[in-house]
């Protein structure tokens, strides 16, 4: 049995089934705690499993203390991302444990989904595909003379339902050469007939979160699929590399190879088709509580993928001053290849 | 001359004027560096006053150090709650300088606001204020029978303009019972007629915040402002005490009084009236390119006010399982009083 305490509101809503802004979670041995401030009291109550709930009347970190202090413990695991200097210190003053870094600590215990996790999931993509489709006949119909900043409004509206779900991240709209940065803000910038857009959003349905990537031209037959036609040759040609890219990478998915190997199979293509050096980020990233989690496609990742990791395909090719283009997927890894969410 | 280290969004854009989501400002006497990576120094050079603009190739922390290590300093300041544990080892391994503790470095620096900060404050104030007015027209409209998480939702998009403006923090829309509750999150509890509806909000105008509360009952003569009737008598007579709490506090603050005297002014009205133990938190909070930054208006707070703070004045009573009021302003104190935004 090991000792461990976190804060992460993700990490904590894994191991009890609830969490808030201002709460501790410490795992001792064979007891749980969730320390929280007494505006979170009655609701931890009803909804923390297997740990106790404790209200700190002043301060969650003395109220850590006071346990830690009286349980006898010598050694504990912390994840050193996810306390700051301060609250560290605040933390350890005076107590005689050790406290052992344990990077990731949560995300690794959180690799492999459960099936209710993939349920989850499941779900939270099946929402999001909607809202894309919803989202394009909304820009079908009214998108031109738009601009990014407008339209990105519009992605949320789709993707919350009024108020009904959150967003994994800011959605990301960008028009033409704003779709070369692979992290665009919204911008002033209006959407023109035969523009090309690139939609990357995502919502979260019971805390889990979906993540999309798509690129269409404006016009009369808008839609998120992945059968795209571009009037202007050269960004047919990206786009078709891309998305030949994401089938290799998806078909070189499955469990027991190596995540660089699914890396490299996208990279090749892009590689061939004369764009490897605008190819600038890496493959794909786990997604589940968090929107990036692990296990990372990179090309540098060694880990060995395993039946029941979720993550993502988005290869992508960034023209500057030009135009970008990425696709993105939530793919399941089973035992037959991978599952496209 | 000092030396410091900042990382805080807000922080290194109060000195540089540019900020972005991966950066660390450097002053070391009277050089400063800018260290950001390749997606934003193109950004970062047409932007950035004062400072020397530094891509970091791998990682902005190996970046620093290399300047730091050149620079020959022995000691720097830096904000212990704005690095984790894990950047501020990175940070500080196998240099031999001594790090400095420096709480709220930034905020202190920020208290007193300038006369441009001033004028944008003024307008974000302003802008919320209209987003308030349309708010309570659509309310009055088609308000009758939505979710609080649908009418935040409108809420959201009143103060977005479509994306043109961000928001201060997510908003509160809580209806009656909910509304006792000083940090609500927006259920599917529908607003009927006659109900209590309390929003707290405000939106963001060239990255300075306003924040604005307002309570007001559902009818056809919906609106915003602190002139309010309740058909019911317990309400009204809450919300007069919090209305005259408001109007005490705004009158005890002046240049040179402490921040303690005016939360005690207001907080006797509400003791006077009998609600004491029903006003739980502080009475404001400085506002500016944080949404909380100080002065802290509390019980404890020994700042003395000096001309150019602003500040929120925001006592209320919350009645558990009944409802809540909460009336907030943004002040700026000047020679004679404080001015309402």
């Amino acid at each position: 049995m090991i000792n461990y305490i976190l804060k992460d509101e993700n990490a904590v809503y894994h191991e009890c089934g609830f969490s808030c802004d201002n709460e501790l979670y410490l795992k001792l041995g064979d007891e749980a705690f969730f320390i929280t401030d007494p505006r979170y009291t009655i609701e931890a109550k009803q909804k923390v499993k297997n740990a106790e709930v404790i209200e700190a009347s002043r301060d969650i970190y003395i109220e850590a203390k006071k346990i830690l202090r009286d349980s006898k413990i010598k050694k504990i695991f912390y994840d050193p991302a996810n306390f700051s200097v301060a609250q560290f210190r605040k933390l350890k003053q005076s107590l005689k444990i050790t406290f052992k870094s344990a990077p990731n600590f949560s995300q690794k215990k959180r690799i492999v989904k459960s099936d209710r996790e993939i349920e989850l999931l499941r779900v939270a993509v099946k929402l999001g595909s909607e809202a894309f489709d919803r989202f394009a006949h909304y820009l079908q119909n009214e998108g031109i003379g738009k601009s990014e900043q407008y339209i990105n409004f519009e992605a949320m509206r789709e993707l919350q339902l009024h108020g009904k779900y959150d967003l994994s991240f800011h959605p990301i709209t960008a028009i033409d050469e704003n779709a070369a940065k692979p992290h665009a803000y919204a911008s002033d910038k209006l959407l023109t007939p035969d523009a090309l857009l690139l939609i990357d959003a995502g919502l979260k349905y019971e805390r889990f979160c979906s993540d999309r990537t798509r690129v269409a031209q404006l016009g009369s037959e808008m839609n998120f699929s992945k059968v795209q036609s571009f009037k202007d040759t050269k960004k047919q040609k990206v786009y078709d590399t891309v998305l030949k890219a994401q089938e290799a990478s998806i078909k070189a998915a499955k469990v027991g190879v190596k995540a660089s190997d699914i890396d490299k199979a996208g990279r090749n293509v892009i590689e061939k088709a004369g764009f490897g050096k605008y190819f600038v980020h890496s493959t794909g990233h786990g997604v589940g509580l968090d929107i990036h989690e692990l296990p990372v496609i990179s090309q540098k990742s060694s880990v060995i993928i395993e039946e029941n990791m979720v993550f993502t395909i988005e290869p992508g090719i960034y023209l500057p001053d030009e135009f970008g283009v990425r696709i993105e997927d939530m793919v399941l890894a089973t035992s037959n290849g991978v599952e496209i969410l």
